[in-house]
């Protein structure tokens, strides 16, 4: 009999993740997967990176020893010109601390904000990973309602109050992706970040404006960001080498006021000491090199040749079926089924070997949420750039196979789903 | 004026570590510190783990994409077999999770058992970074006094249902490092491993055996793990590449009964995904080509002449003032004063140009215990590890001269401290 291990409220609430399950499924031999939101291996600059190693040599006593909790020196000084350039607002290195992943930036930061049982504001939908990350953290959430141009951020404010009402304190984050937002690709309007951006002072809800996607835009104009535009007050901006390098590195970074960055560090302390030197100083170093910049052209011409392939072959095989926006950048397709149900056609599309993620991933489950919820039971997410542009194409033809073969239920129908409250 | 983060109650009580500050005073030109607990950067294998760079080239799809939360699966392998020898408890996979070094595989189990208020026994005096994760996770402290043999185990029960009578629930964690503590080198002896393993399922309280150390013994015979005396059950069994191989890596790793792992594996999704797939490719190729096992020689024999060289310099210098036991292995000397004030003749040494850290650090703050309390004041640790031998003989004859010039003050005019309380 295994040990009874005392676990904790968090840990009694928490369930392995449904994502991971269809993961597993989306595995098997002769699979089309548009599910995971993988970056194509084949842009990696392999060899390039693995040519950094003369770091390793070079700086071996200081990349094989503990670092500073804020991140290594070199890095941190880069990525504090880069963001002084990129956000258009000085950046000093005392605002800036490098993470294991934006996802352990989020974690840092819900710590540091949420009691359990405090509210976090999400876009809706949104990426599951901040989903799992401030659940363990104890969040509630409020869906703020998106669409193409973003969250509708006229609804903040409202939404701000029956926060206040309801539980007696102000939701203490806001979780958005601003940039081609994970699943639904949206970008926020330059109108909406300019009202965001002047409605911040009055909300008193700091912003995480997660952009792993902003670098990946191939068409179109890059749009200011959030935080240059609040001037950095009450915003955090967190990006990553995930999208842009590697994945693997795990090296994140975020910018945002000092005194913040300095109790964020103070958390890392407790947390991992530091991020992996090692792979700090490989990526300092590919960096120096200038192979980033170098690079990001070859990696948004790739996506952008995926990205064509999956709207030719959605346009050919799906109109009629479903909906959706050709995104300018990022990784994903987000489609809307009338009167389907995601879920009933992703098992038979794992039949058909393609795969893709249900909709309902994308928002919290039932009783997590304060105010409306949804199901996104007639929605999916492709993700484009992992699967080479032929079998994009036939993934496709797959899926339109089997919505022919599944007829919609009639209107009347459909069942009473108990998810959906208000 | 700074945006006024709602911060939650825990990062309220965050305080910047006082060991930090220290450890600024010790970085001053021409100090000989004994301070900071890190391995020596000249034992380092540079050469040997850059060449393994090689492996991020042939595995660049893999090293350089996201990874399983569990870990790099050639590397978990190969501490699976390791574990099954070392542990003599045959070792699955699923019993495996690698961490970002082992502050994170604490931090994440104190997540899972931890409710905000909880108490955690750690043994007394401990590592002040255990402390820093725990307070993190909401938790009170009682303190499990030791000897030169470890913690006295026969104390836990009656501690531990003090805890329940005072609080109405158990401890819900015992954190040990059994094999040379830090800070007092100690290591559990064998037959005190034998009770406390036998009343393990009784006390009802799972324990961290946290063995950073244990590879580093030069002297005397290795113990049978707390955790193949209890077969596994309620104990999870943790140790690092830090101390053996290279901190900058952050790669550690956890053996526990697989339900609890499973937990681990959830919770880290949400905390950082997955642990650098960069740094454990590149670990696991150097497991795997044998250096390993080759390098811990060498590290033990240069431990072994740097330990003798602080034992002998002690011997010259501090007979008389000062008391200590020779470790066997591992990072320290943990001296005891009598009537000296270690935070005091701290500040002194600093001028001096030699650090050390005073004994307060490796016990709580007053308030944060439930029953008796220590705070170090005839404490300290020196770290032989990092100074060189000749300077390991200048810094004890500065320490000696500080203590010769600072009068012990007479016996009645101690002041009453405030932080000792039962």
């Amino acid at each position: 009999m295994p040990f009874p291990y005392p676990y904790s409220r968090i840990a009694q609430a928490m369930r392995p993740s449904p994502i991971r399950e269809l993961f597993a499924l989306t595995q098997r031999p002769g699979m089309i997967s548009f599910a995971g939101g993988l970056p194509d291996p084949a842009i990696f600059p392999v060899e390039r990176f693995a040519d950094c190693a003369d770091a390793l040599r070079k700086w071996g006593s200081t990349a094989l020893q503990y670092g500073a909790s804020e991140g290594y020196r070199p890095l941190i000084d880069w990525l504090a010109e880069r963001m002084s350039r990129q956000l258009r607002t000085p950046t000093a290195a005392a605002q800036l601390i490098v993470g294991s992943g934006s996802q352990q930036l989020l974690d840092m930061l819900a710590r540091l904000l949420l009691d359990p049982g405090d509210v976090v504001l999400v876009e809706s939908p949104t990426y599951p990973g901040a989903l799992h990350t401030l659940r363990n953290a104890g969040a509630r959430f409020m869906l703020v309602p998106s669409d193409r141009d973003g969250v509708v951020v006229e609804l903040l404010p409202e939404m701000v109050d029956r926060c206040r009402r309801e539980t007696g304190r102000p939701p203490k984050l806001f979780y958005t992706v601003v940039n081609f937002s994970n699943p639904s690709g949206a970008t926020l309007s330059l109108s909406r970040r300019q009202s965001l951006a002047a409605m911040l002072p009055e909300l008193g809800v700091p912003v995480l404006e997660d952009d792993p996607y902003g670098e990946l835009r191939w068409e179109g104009e890059p749009l200011p960001s959030l935080y240059s535009l609040a001037g950095g007050a009450g915003v955090v901006y967190a990006s990553s080498f995930s999208k842009i390098l590697a994945p693997g590195a795990r090296v994140a970074w975020a910018v945002g006021e000092a005194p913040l960055i300095r109790r964020m560090v103070l958390a890392k302390q407790g947390i991992d000491l530091c991020t992996s030197m090692v792979a700090q100083v490989l990526v300092a170093e590919y960096c120096n090199r200038g192979h980033l910049d170098a690079h990001l052209g070859a990696i948004r011409r790739h996506y952008a040749v995926k990205a064509a392939a999956m709207s030719a072959a959605l346009q050919t095989s799906l109109s009629g079926l479903a909906t959706w926006e050709n995104p300018q950048g990022g990784f994903f397709f987000w489609l809307h089924l009338p009167g389907r149900d995601a879920q009933q056609i992703f098992h038979r599309a794992i039949e058909a070997k393609v795969a893709f993620l249900p909709g309902a991933a994308f928002y919290p489950h039932a009783g997590e949420t304060l105010g409306p919820c949804d199901d996104g039971r007639e929605r999916l997410r492709l993700c484009f750039t992992f699967a080479q542009p032929a079998k994009i194409d036939e993934g496709c033809r797959r899926l339109a196979a089997v919505l022919a073969a599944t007829e919609p239920p009639p209107p009347g129908d459909r069942r009473d789903d108990p998810r959906v409250r208000s």
